[in-house]
């Protein structure tokens, strides 16, 4: 470790000019969460292994920003040249770059990796000291990385009709009504699942994300690919030029869009020849529309600033509202996938007590103790969690896992975004709480559920915490409100029974899902973060619905069903606003051993019941004898104590 | 109305520059929410008495803006020439300005009228077209108003430091510490219950609100009042000797701006001779500090803008921060004004049982529709709110209502601010629901109360809405959060239960409340606001919790209590971020026969059996053996049925 470092400060020490300080954020070409494994220049030049942070190496330190959800895992991982840096309770990067570095300090980081957002923030961040944020002219990181893995050379496949629900051609007439709506004559798309969205197109170039590495222009006149041809079939060229489409290569993008702000950039596809010139001489659409989130800094260092309309992307919200086929797929896919995880609950709860002497997941006593003598039959975090993964394989439509499995016994329960490694990983144990938060890609669809169980005697402490998340997942999930409420709004109904007691999350409360896409997309989420009230809650919205509760070194609890926003058809429509209300679309039970009913209401008692019934009758079907009898004694009604 | 319409149109057009436009808003020279009777400008020309809304009056139009909780009494108060613009559905005033006045279009206010922040905001939205914010040289409004009401006289009264808890010196050094922090040398004080506050003053120039007409300003060495010196008696005069406060006259308060920005602002008080030169060398302490939200445009002028802060000032927030004397202060006049509630409550159960046959405020019945036959015995909102004042009058330290008693039978109920007048108000029904908002000003404190009440059969609908609104109140009150929390997030826990049936309510959920002064203050508040994220709730602050329903035409709800902010002995402390919660310091029981106790959870029970019990409690040592009857009787525990 300490050989990149004192490599990467020589090769910051010799850049033209000689830089200060350089960054190293977590994300790709494309500002994606998941990055392919040649873009995992954070991890590779820190050790620290989460999927959000950033790293700063200055010419004697070296320090790690990363959020809530890691700091246990980077307090793990870094060695210790490395300093911690809490989001939330340390200085901001830029913060503590201005605070902390010389005046005129020079800042380096490469132009492709940054966001415009975080580029124009941090450099009114550096101006207070007269320091520069320096671009620079190739990734230093990249310089240093000896065995960096290749480039990816996966297919680009077209994504069926059946799955898509909407053709290339409509998401191309509405997206070019809102350029117009915005005066804008293009629209730059750096977004991996707004290409993937907009085209109909999947690829397997990032793990856990089913896109390909592509950028997107789209014109009032002209549509562009850029993608390795290589990775482009003669059927999908023949696909492409069917739309329109011109594929370009990859590399081509910088050149593209800087002969776009000249007005230059032309596309042998265009309907009609004359139109470009008729586009140059119009004032009024003289504008080129780019999302400042998900476009890097260096495209847009190739446009003329006056002309450019910083907002989000068009696509972002087009993507969030499901069409009736998508929102089908996705109904469809998620009884597949809770099948799965209660075949995986059924086996789990087997294992338990004939590897552990558990008493398993209906009776609440103390385990017998018995330890497997054999390392054969151990079962670890990541052997029962490619145990479930298997159990989805073999799922009708899956494509692979929507993210890393957190599979996690104990107290790296308490680590939320935790990723057990085979070697390194704890063994299950039958009284400790285990937490199993997962997902899949499906061709219909993208799954994210996340279940706590305990197969042994759980502590009231853990009973009341399970308690209070529950009941928080319930408010939520049973919340009826206005059209026009955002997330920032509602994720108060998932956190105040939490709060009666002093307890809390470092997380949000949830995140839009894809279909057959990102697990994590926006534009809307539920959370106290300010970002969560640009865009209200709207009708056919998929959101996560996921409190949970974290005691370091001890344990820790979530659950997470996916809810689909739906018009909710109140008695009274006061101020004629209209309603909302959400559709659970997860199917796996609670564990009532877990809860104490004695603390819920009659109507948290209802919904369990009513959703633990249509549990049972939904998955039935893809169960055999014994998987619903368990299922059956698992979804049994519950009655409220007096 | 017309006349004087057409004079001011008359005086609009010889104006220098002519005016195309003239804004007519609310406030008066302290942007206050209540003014005397010479300030309400608004009122005079347009005829609308509500406290909130804004008149324009173009060459041919005249609009009105006000907001949802005035719209009723605003379409039944304006005649035909005037258009209701209703604030949250019709455009801005500043936007309908900028879209429908003609381009470089003249707009005249009266600058003492109209804050920074408004004139700022205006300004922007004139220039698309090149429009212009005239300051007019003298009030046009005052210049066609004949009758126009005589400056108040009202002495200046010191309030002793027994019941402000605080004394001016330290609120001086408090705030001086505060300049210093801002760097910078001098406040303009413009909010009459921050003058009142800070000096420990209280006048009677406006009703319900008991302050003087006056300015202030404070630097670093010196402090001024700027009032009418009439007002202020010899013992006074010494009083603010005392304290080094130097008294100038009212009008002298914008010459003094002036010499203050130019720095030759010197009080005879000021303890060092040199300290002045020396703050004219100060290149740190140069900026003075100005409220956009209460300094009016006209002062702010005479400043120059590069060396103004503007910020909330800090008085707003130490103000909200209760010392232990106002707290105290504070719940013992909630009491006394409690007592006067129930007594109310008391009497006018049996009035309504003696005059019109009601079942009564504990039977549930129809009443038997007898009518008192003399006028003489008839009962009217103004009747029995006359009766209630006249019992808080009776209470130790009163000094006067903290606003116009909202007082109100059936549809007048849904008139979110409805104020009854004498000659033509509606006459109390047993059949109907009684809403009654009230507040008394008492030295010790100020107060506000909402019960809604039935004396007949209440109908199930009714029960509902009564029952959804208890719920929100429950739920707001019963809050625990971390602190940091605002308003804007706790909002929601007032609103969800009505969410449920599509139901809400067009205001916010709580404001603070003064200890002798201003019913309604900031700078925190519970509302769906932006401006409600301003100001987290911090331990001591006073809050109200008042959800409501209002169905137009029919009937309205609403409760209120008001709370105070205190630190929560959570059990556990996630986060270490500290915990508060509420106290409720108002008392009087809530109508259990317009409860619908099968909607209710066990907590929420517990909860109403607890509040009552206290209640019966606080409020029996002022209360004769009737009265108290009738209150062991209305606090009665219920039950939960299973």
């Amino acid at each position: 470790m300490s050989e990149i470092l004192s490599s990467l400060r020589s090769l910051m020490a010799s850049h033209s000019p000689p830089l200060d300080a350089l960054v190293v954020p977590s994300e790709d070409y494309h500002q994606s969460e998941y990055v392919s494994a040649r873009d995992k220049r954070r991890e590779f030049v820190s050790g620290f292994t989460g999927s959000a942070g950033l790293a700063l190496i200055t010419k004697s330190e070296a320090r790690l920003w990363t959020d809530g959800r890691y700091f246990l895992q980077a307090m793990q991982q870094l060695s210790d040249e490395w300093t911690l840096m809490r989001m939330g309770e340390d200085p901001l990067v830029e913060v503590w770059m201005s605070d902390n570095l010389s005046e005129e300090a020079n800042i380096g980081v490469d132009p492709w990796c940054v966001s415009v957002d975080t580029a124009n923030r941090w450099g009114k961040s550096f101006a207070k000291k007269d320091q520069k944020l320096i671009p620079t002219t190739t990734d230093l990181v990249d310089q240093v990385w000896k065995n960096r893995p290749q480039s990816e050379m996966s297919p680009v496949v077209v994504h069926p009709l059946e799955f898509a629900g909407c053709s290339v051609s409509d998401k191309l007439v509405d997206l070019r009504g809102k350029l117009k709506q915005e005066n804008a004559r293009g629209l730059v798309i750096a977004a991996l699942d707004e290409v993937a969205w907009l085209y109909n197109i999947r690829g397997t170039d990032v793990d856990y994300c089913p896109v390909a590495h592509a950028f997107a222009i789209v014109t009032t006149d002209s549509a562009f690919l850029y993608v390795d041809k290589k990775k482009v079939s003669d059927e999908a060229n023949g696909y492409f030029k069917g739309l329109g489409v011109e594929v370009r290569e990859y590399n081509d993008v910088i050149s593209d869009v800087a002969l776009l702000a000249s007005n230059r950039l032309f596309s042998s596809f265009s309907s009609k020849s004359g139109a470009k010139d008729m586009e140059i001489d119009s004032e009024k659409t003289d504008r080129l529309w780019v999302d400042p989130a998900s476009c890097c800094y260096a495209l847009y260092s190739k446009l003329d600033a006056d002309k450019v309309l910083l907002q989000p992307s068009p696509i972002s919200l087009s993507k969030a509202l499901k069409n009736p086929v998508e929102l089908e797929g996705l109904k469809k896919c998620h009884v597949r996938d809770g099948a799965a995880v209660v075949q995986f609950l059924v086996w789990l709860d087997k294992q338990m007590q004939e590897h552990y002497g558990a008493s398993g997941y209906f009776l609440e006593a103390e385990s017998n103790k018995k330890k497997p003598t054999e390392t054969s039959s151990k079962l670890t975090e990541v052997t029962v969690s490619d145990k479930l993964e298997s159990l989805r394989a073999a799922k009708e439509h899956f494509r692979g896992l929507s993210f890393p499995t957190i599979s996690s016994v104990g107290s790296n329960a308490a680590i939320i975004h935790y990723s057990p490694e085979p070697e390194a990983c704890a063994e299950m144990d039958p009284d400790k709480i285990y937490l199993c938060d997962s997902g899949a890609q499906y061709l219909d669809g993208t799954t994210d559920i996340t279940r706590t169980v305990h197969f042994g005697k759980p502590s009231a402490h853990e009973k009341d915490c399970y308690t209070a998340v529950l009941k928080g997942h319930v408010a939520l999930g049973n919340a009826r409100f206005p059209k026009g409420t955002n997330g920032y709004t509602l994720d108060i109904l998932a956190r105040a029974p939490l709060w009666k007691y002093g307890l809390d999350y470092r997380h949000g409360t949830g995140h839009g899902v894809g279909s057959y896409l990102c697990v994590h997309e926006g534009p809307h989420q539920v959370s106290f973060r300010p970002s969560a009230r640009n865009v209200p809650l709207q009708a056919t919205m998929t959101v996560t619905d996921e409190p949970g509760y974290y005691e370091d070194g001890n344990f820790g609890i979530r659950l997470e069903n996916v809810l689909v926003v739906n018009d909710a058809e109140t008695e009274f429509n006061f101020g004629d606003k209209g309603y909302l209300q959400f559709e659970h679309i997860t199917w796996a039970p609670y564990q009532v051993k877990l809860i104490d009913l004695d603390q819920l209401t009659r109507e948290e008692i209802d919904w369990l019941n009513t959703y633990h019934s249509k549990c049972k009758d939904i998955l039935a079907p893809f169960l055999n004898q014994t998987e619903l009898d368990w299922l059956k004694k698992a979804t049994q009604p519950v009655s409220v104590s007096v």
